[in-house]
């Protein structure tokens, strides 16, 4: 049986040996969403970067540019973090270059693993199905907000500890206590997670509709899955 | 009302500010449960040392020696990590000088804090007394295994919460997964956490008696704080 394990953060990241795993980096308010929403929605590849004005010079290359800030889509960008904004054109063949807080530094800190996927509730299952065809250990990468535990990452990891425990033991405390976790609220996860920070935040921002596309189980058979340094979509 | 948040791991507490706060440091397995069990059974005083040698010189100043590298007695010392080794003998007006791999660090790195309390299960009634009489925020700080998660500790933070959460809120997403867990998994938790890894070292080391002694509730009406540099019983 395979091995699955769960970090809480990019600060923790450190302390776990991702050589030979499938890495899952998970940033479910929004950047791994936006992520599967972009790829399921035309967007050939993405480019990734941790800070702003490398980003910015993807634009002279033809590149979409995406990036946040704390919440709000910076000055000059053609898009910010939201989810929604990439379902309602369709970017058939083009490039994005998209940069976060969180999301983009879990995916740099992943870089020794055998493969690193993108996480998020709108293509769960086909991430499942990916996995299990795969025969790996797995470690979920929650990106965590400013390096603190968050809810919707931990419970994503929940969902997938539980989807997979088949296949993987979770002998590990994170997904032993995460798998308890979805168990408990996995039913009603948009209820429980409004208690949470994070959605609290953006609920005062008024994108509601990110929260709701954010928390919306296979939408997309497709996996999201880094390659070199850039990131992919690949129906499964 | 006053705020209650959850770190996870010492490697996380730098995240967090500890100015004005009372910070519960746990280590349920099994420095914190043990210091708590040295003070009900006549240790005046205990004072902690995150390396061994310091430990080990406090000897010629008249104090017992403690100390556990790995699960197991350092050689040379009186005692190692075990509670129930406390409850053998009454060492009346004794000092001690205890040494731990993650609770000393633990408690090193809440220094900023305005109260550092020690927090285990066989005192916990009188530490949610102690901490309803001060009208502070609540910071739990969690040893964790090595830098990771734990689930023992964080069940013991969701006890914590749910126990205050009539006098402190858990806006914090730690704080509100640890009380949900706690809230499904609270009713059997010597069941529950023998699914946990250090739980499952200790049973590899024949050590059952500790775990149910760690795992007791309200066995003693006192609360274990951080005075200075020793650490100190109190009636309460």
């Amino acid at each position: 049986m395979n091995q699955l394990e769960v970090c809480f953060s990019p600060d923790l990241i450190h302390l776990h040996d991702l050589k030979g795993k499938i890495v899952v980096v998970v940033d479910i308010f929004r950047a791994t969403s936006t992520m599967i929403a972009a790829l399921a929605n035309g967007i050939e590849e993405i480019q990734t970067f941790a800070d702003l004005e490398s980003c910015r010079a993807m634009r002279e290359k033809g590149y979409l540019i995406a990036g946040e800030r704390n919440g709000k889509t910076v000055e000059g960008f053609d898009l910010g973090n939201s989810p929604v904004a990439f379902l309602e054109e369709y970017h058939e063949g083009k490039k994005l270059a998209m940069t976060t807080t969180n999301g983009t530094l879990a995916i740099s800190k992943s870089q020794d693993a055998d493969e690193i996927l993108i996480g998020a509730f709108p293509n769960l299952s086909a991430t499942i199905r990916y996995i299990q065809s795969q025969q790996k250990d797995v470690l979920i990468h929650c990106a965590g907000w400013k390096g603190r535990f968050n809810l919707e990452d931990s419970l994503y990891a929940g969902a997938l500890a539980k989807s997979l425990e088949k296949t993987h033991s979770s002998d590990d405390d994170g997904a032993l206590a995460m798998k308890t976790l979805f168990e408990k609220e996995g039913h009603q996860i948009k209820n429980y997670l409004s208690k949470a920070s994070h959605a609290k935040r953006l609920q005062n921002q008024g994108i509601e509709k990110d929260i709701d596309f954010c928390l919306t189980f296979d939408l997309y058979e497709m996996v999201g899955k880094v390659e070199g340094d850039v990131l992919k979509g690949m129906n499964f």
